[in-house]
């Protein structure tokens, strides 16, 4: 299976609307996506000094399973609607994971 | 449960081998620290374009464990023998997620 993991600092224009109308759309989105096993997304909790704005994880199968999420058309309206004007900055990576052992 | 994420771009100095002994070092710091329920830390796959050098993701139960981990002499020793020198760059997020909702 592949964690893939992203986090985003916002450019200035970036608004607390913004952000809870990106989480409503995201959920929608991962919902609507088979391929996504698991999903979670949301601002940071800042439980540590710095750090990013936000963060998204998904659990897909494989690198397959990977291009169906992010080349979905749910996902690209997303970037459409929100994340494309909000990013100021993006550190994306994915990682391999032993299904049932990441929870 | 919360989920923290962290993605790394590497300086210019960062060899292999270092990244080989960076994971060595990580996985048994994990498996050495209790508060740490599930954790997984590697090279990026660089299934997409783009994205960080490498990948850290690790779940506990709440900012207590967030914190044991984090400030656990395992960890320091690893910041002091890899971390520290090779990271360029740094991002990382905590998200709040549901017990065994994310797998």
């Amino acid at each position: 299976m592949i964690l893939h993991i992203a986090s985003f600092r916002w450019n200035d224009t970036v608004t607390d609307d913004d952000v809870t109308g990106l989480t409503t759309a995201l959920e929608e989105m991962a919902a609507g996506i088979p391929e996504i096993r698991s999903y979670a997304a949301g601002p940071n909790l800042h439980l540590r000094p710095g750090g990013a704005d936000y963060g998204v994880a998904a659990i897909v199968d494989d690198a397959a399973g990977l291009d169906a999420y992010l080349d979905h058309p749910a996902h690209l309206a997303v970037y459409e609607a929100f994340l494309g004007r909000m990013i100021g900055e993006r550190s994306a990576v994915q990682l391999p994971i032993d299904e049932g052992a990441f929870r």
